[in-house]
């Protein structure tokens, strides 16, 4: 089948012609597809059977730019394949915290996964104020085995050097490079704050002519670009979490390469921690509010913790005699630095770069919400400029 | 035609039904061959010409195993594309520093270079006690214009992984883990000193049982295999050097691959080092032995000094907006750490591991090699260990 981009319309006639049918529906049944849009790159539809709504799954189809940006943003169709095999990796070492996959058709650009249903975006989930008592633990797992396996303690030197190859992604690792650490960082067209919160000109001013950052913004940058650590998800913000309660799934690995494992834990802790100062515009009561910010903070910890000791767990098991434990406390001190500092790198690039944090956007109040961002902003130059000297996760969150 | 061993009685035939009669040699002139044999893992021959002995090439030929060790050490026949293509990566940015290429044969796994005459390998030199004033300039020069341009401060993010991608070298890069990161540091069978200097043997036990060392030498090797910085000669020693008083050529780039910069600085400094030490068993004047350690220790200081400074002048000529002139001395203070690091690690290894320093085995008398031998283990222990604290040439030289 030649690639052809499908459309509502399309889509039901498409599903018809793949195995899907047998395998997920029943073999003649109808079904009916929603435009579900919301990721900033792909083609994304729900497919469901007519007759049993809850028989569904997601195709993801990639066109050849970036569907949010538009045609001048030229991305490659083959991000579809990259991303399919990330998902049979994660897989492998994380079972069911990734979606299954059912179907990939490389003529199409196209794959069908598991539809998540009743998950939500975790992003979603932190505005609305909701507690997941089983996230940090379950990210932590995640994590740690995704990351250990597929690091140099984890699989043989040539095994992991062909990990390099397949996964190398320059397309998709290019964007991060140039809008996590290149463009929030001077006055660039494509940052958000071309259209500005006025009241955040004067921070916005100065870390723009602050040569310190710059130095450690460069280091941050070489060090997402040189070290091939492990095959890391590449853009684990909460964006790509969707979560229940009881469970936690990994969404969207298509920019994901073998980078610096703390790239992924940075991510992470740099989008909790916007949505921890995002409260004031979401949660007005001060006890509840306060209380749900130390769930948030008591998760950014815990997922630290869980991290460390399960990676430490597999090292222990199945780590090669040359990495001996003695060595376990400098390596986990520096990925948590590290972390740090990609942390506030995201922070910053969600402020005033191109891509949004829609718990800091849905604050409608322009001076209340420039409060916000100017205590992200101020947490996150600390956290890149100082992460030196940071040691426990208790470093980072002194003042949240 | 079909791969197959050369022979000196082979020789002179293969190299008649090639371009190289005409290019380099006179159309229908006799040739002869002398089998040098001199490296470690391939067929080495001169070629030369019986009316004009000044005429005449060096052929390179892989063998499915390293000739030295035999047949039980496999090595891939298509490490002499890999080491051609470094050549004329090499020779792009540092022009005649590295051997002119005239042919190459896909085939037969060969390829004939300039011979390079008078030019004699350095470490062999270092034992005379030859002086080279131009040394340190020209290999200064030599690591920052290689190690620059290939770079992610000297190409676009997109050329810099393709680099990754066609120079990944499994076979030969994982030897050198094993060789130089693994080997040395436990009792493995592999080592040269199962058969034991006696003298020796109280220092080598207690490195051995050094988790302080074991841990900052697996921190070193994961370095080694995760940082993918520029394309490296990745075997930078004295014997990868042909020298004359006025010219240093660069030889041998197979283990090449996008690692680590240190690599290549450390390499070299671990051997000067060596060549220091063992200079109490080849220079017995002490006048001229204080003289001659002055020139060594001063080539070490210099040859780092240029580096820096000639990679500064590219990184202010040719680099990237986002890499600033506040963040280059803490890249090169990382650089001198990291290189002190691997320095120890190659003086470590070529005092226990497989591969052997001749300016140390030169020394006949047990005792007085292992004084050389044990001051070397010390200084290399302080470099590996205490590299942190290092941040001039002078922290590495104290003591020499």
């Amino acid at each position: 089948m030649r690639y052809e981009p499908l459309t509502v319309a399309t889509v039901p006639g498409y599903v018809r012609g793949t195995p899907l049918m047998g395998a997920v529906f029943a073999k003649d049944e109808g079904l009916v597809a929603d435009d579900l849009a919301d990721g900033n790159v792909n083609l994304v539809f729900r497919v469901r059977s007519q007759e049993e709504p809850a028989r569904s799954v997601i195709l993801k189809q990639a066109l050849p730019y970036a569907r949010a940006v538009g045609t001048a943003f030229p991305m490659p169709l083959e991000r579809i394949d990259l991303e399919r095999r990330m998902l049979t990796v994660e897989a492998r070492w994380a079972g069911t915290a990734v979606p299954a996959l059912y179907h990939y058709d490389p003529d199409m650009h196209l794959m069908a996964i598991e539809d998540l249903t009743p998950h939500l975006i975790m992003r979603e989930g932190l505005v609305r104020g909701i507690e997941y008592p089983h996230f940090a633990e379950q990210i932590g797992e995640f994590m740690a085995a995704t990351l250990f396996h597929t690091s140099d303690l984890g699989v043989s030197s040539a095994e992991k050097k062909q990990l390099v190859k397949d996964f190398t992604n320059p397309r998709l690792t290019g964007v991060t490079e140039d809008l996590v650490f290149t463009e929030p960082f001077s006055n660039h067209p494509n940052n958000r704050y071309n259209r500005w919160n006025p009241h955040l000109a004067p921070i916005v001013g100065s870390l723009w002519a602050d040569d310190e950052l710059a130095a450690a913004v460069a280091d941050l940058k070489l060090i997402f670009m040189t070290h091939a650590e492990a095959l890391i998800h590449g853009d684990l913000h909460t964006g790509s979490l969707m979560v229940t309660p009881d469970e936690t799934r990994v969404i969207d690995p298509e920019f994901g390469f073998v980078g610096p494992m703390a790239f992924d834990l940075g991510s992470l802790l740099g989008n909790l921690a916007l949505a921890y100062l995002a409260q004031d515009g979401h949660i007005s009561d001060p006890t509840r509010r306060a209380a749900y910010r130390r769930w948030i903070a008591g998760a950014m910890e815990h997922l630290w913790v869980v991290f460390r000791e399960e990676f430490r767990g597999r090292w222990n098991a199945h780590g090669p005699q040359w990495a001996p434990r003695a060595y376990q406390d400098h390596y986990f001190g520096r990925l948590l630095r590290e972390a740090a500092g990609f942390a506030g790198v995201e922070m910053i690039r969600r402020l005033i770069g191109l891509a949004h944090a829609l718990e800091v956007d849905r604050i409608a109040d322009e001076a209340e919400r420039a409060v916000v961002e100017g205590k992200a902003l101020t947490l996150a130059r600390r956290w890149v400029v100082e992460r030196e000297h940071m040691h426990e996760m208790a470093d980072l969150l002194i003042g949240l």
